[in-house]
């Protein structure tokens, strides 16, 4: 699956439709392969004590499989998510921030899968795994 | 599955436990078969275009079962999410709050399961469906 | 949404196109709001003790939902299982059938979500639940 | 995480418990990463068209985290699913066994988490992607 955009134009992408979140964002990899989101964790994130909070950890999921999305298909607005499957299995780090390691397992017509695998900055165990499916809208392929 | 904590007490519970999120929700209704919970929607919830995003949804169907099982177990700030599954139907009304239906399927010694259905207020047709597992600790029960 | 085949339909398209498996399940209840559907246990469903497997309940909760779709968009056997999310929540009654209630959540013109509650006959607690997604083919709605 | 049981001695397990598919899975790989187990594909496993069928896809990704589990806990036959979320993205190739690499991501006192990929023999696009979530019995670790 080539790719259509690379890390500053989804950058620019995000920044340009989603003002809102895009500065908690950034593209740490991308290639054919794999994409790495950071969550750039700060007060609004965090739960008492200081975890990230599991709606964060939704958005960083989100992010992650949109991106690589639209790093193969050029920039979709449209594309939506449909489902989400999220396992959390450990706290995450106090005060780290999150890493998302995001693959594309299918990229249909219709319907794109993405598996993400969220750690703490400097942790090797897996904090959250999700996987998402989203639907891309007809014109878009 | 009697309960042992009212709405008023869960919402005393969550200003103590959660004060950066409390405001957001309002229990409407709380019995044995059912909780609801409304996320007073707000812009920080927005996506451009006004509809609630995914990551506010998923904060919403959290809370939800989250409640319903302090509701049946008391105020144990130790439960902690497991698993969530959820899918996006549709896109919610731009600028109606979103209210959950919350029941309760399993509250076993370890584990418990609840099932969520999202509406915008005065829509009928549901906006997303979810179900989330929680872990409880050993003493709380 | 109003129904384009009835229990008897649904019955004779499963004997034609799933001959392998339609002894296995019985409808016994259609109507707008809800598909009920029966797994006639036997032996091959059953593991070690006596309850149904894991599979066999996979497999009623994808008929169920199937049924459901094609109750209301017609005779298309085309639509395929996209994905599931299922939860074992109690060990079936040993020797005991399966009823599965399942409602469908959307019915849009490429995804379906429907939901399935299934229950050991003369027990009211649910064994499972789970949501499937079925993606329909373009010409068939 | 070390192994405490080998192939050989998986196989021994799942021939003594569940005697009535033991015969359809063969381990191909097992270490401490990666856990491939084959699923001899059958007329019984097969819908019209010859396709593997979801139940057989189900059965086979439960017993590879099944097996995980256990060659790292011990034959243990009290662990249970609670959670199976599946993505169907491809149809199986007519004919080909499949082939399940499953990794474990959590291995905890109570619950353990993982993750499988299902491939058509000879194909290296994933036909299917499921988490499983099992809850095992306190006394067995």
């Amino acid at each position: 699956m080539t790719l259509k955009m690379d890390a500053d134009a989804l950058k620019a992408f995000l920044k340009a439709e989603f003002p809102q979140v895009c500065d908690d964002f950034e593209i740490e990899r991308l290639d054919e392969e794999l994409l790495t989101v950071r969550l750039v964790t700060s007060q609004r994130h965090l739960r008492p004590g200081g975890t990230v909070s599991g709606p964060s950890m939704f958005g960083l999921v989100d992010v992650g499989v949109y991106l690589a999305i639209l790093a193969r298909i050029g920039p979709v607005a449209l594309a939506v998510t449909t489902n989400c499957s999220i396992d959390f299995m450990r706290k995450p780090v106090a005060g780290a921030d999150l890493l998302a390691e995001t693959r594309i397992l299918k990229l249909g017509r219709a319907l794109a899968v993405g598996d993400v695998l969220v750690y703490s900055e400097g942790d090797d165990r897996p904090v959250a795994r999700a996987s998402l499916t989203y639907s891309i809208p007809p014109k878009s392929t």
